[in-house]
């Protein structure tokens, strides 16, 4: 089936680079010990933040871990997600915010009203011993607008259970935030559909 | 429950800035009119690569649609994903390849030979037309290695079915590659928990 042939010397030395870097990965990763819960945030302009925390929360379902979600936006994480999430009912609560952030609200009391109700949703679900993780899904949207103190947040994540994963997913993640992380990503964007013309799509976008 | 008081004129501003951003965003949007099957690369050194991937695969699953996995790399996807996937059988068609690349292999002709079958397998899966999404991941590092001929696979690639959706993960993405894509994102590395001796762990890397 292939046209590629392979030189013995090139497969040779293949093998000895390969040895190589696993050996350099090996001892890397001995030094890697410690578990618990991490303080992850998904950051950046680009496409994957809130999906990438979906599979993650997909993996500890996976996992057998109860997972508890909270959308900070109001109208996201639809029937694409839902029907995947409710085929596990007893390992996943959602909470959504019906008054929840959008473009659409125009109120800055009803705003940050919601957005209180949805962090005191958040607390209780991290209060919660049964729950493994917790996704706060757009919280940084909430963080910038000011609309909850950035002290009062990052303090109550800096003091979760020490064995809860929390997942904070949102353009322009505030320095505080990043600081008191464990594990930040920034989706660059690199290129997007939109810029073609492409308008949102099922799987895609939603 | 708040402290935060809320000035009236500061509504009033918020209201009106709210009102302008919804009308930008409204404009630009209504240019947007395509639809139609993307090329999605996931890249770069940070995480949600995959996992992103996997995301998306989850919501084009909810949303009832048929998808393909391939992955070319071996003991990835492994109990947490895939108790997923196995809970939508007729919607999930998963190739693994066995020999797939590892670290350990260190034989360039099998590796080459592995990619080889993987790179066929995806192609079975492109031609099936009842798949709406074909995920294949970590193609990047066999392309990388030169294990695939870029050339022969981005023009597959490029003439793929119109309403197909294909993402390819994995650092490196090729230049020839993210000029064919149409959604490119690269997982830019903040901080890293290895960083501060965390090892892999359950939900989270895998």
């Amino acid at each position: 089936m292939t046209d590629q042939t392979i030189d013995p010397e090139v497969a040779a030395r293949h093998a000895e680079k390969m040895a190589k870097k696993r050996a350099a990965r090996n001892k890397i990763m001995a030094t890697k010990d410690k578990t618990g819960g991490l303080l992850i945030v998904h950051t950046g302009k680009g496409k994957g933040k809130s999906t990438a925390a979906f599979g993650m929360v997909c993996r500890a379902i996976g996992h057998g871990m109860k997972v508890g979600v909270v959308q900070f936006v109001k109208g996201k994480w639809e029937t694409g997600e839902r029907k995947v999430l409710e085929a596990f009912p007893d390992q996943v609560s959602i909470r959504t915010m019906g008054e929840g952030f959008t473009w659409d609200t125009q109120s800055l009391e009803r705003d940050v009203a919601a957005a209180r109700a949805a962090w005191e949703a958040a607390k209780e679900l991290m209060a919660d011993p049964s729950i493994g993780m917790v996704l706060m899904d757009e919280l940084n949207i909430v963080l910038r607008y000011d609309y909850l103190p950035i002290a009062e947040v990052v303090e109550t994540l800096a003091n979760k259970r020490p064995d809860l994963h929390v997942i904070v997913t949102g353009r322009n993640a505030k320095d505080e935030l990043i600081e008191a992380a464990d594990l930040v990503t920034d989706m660059t964007m690199v290129k997007h559909p939109f810029r073609s013309g492409f308008k949102a799509q099922a799987g895609i976008e939603f």
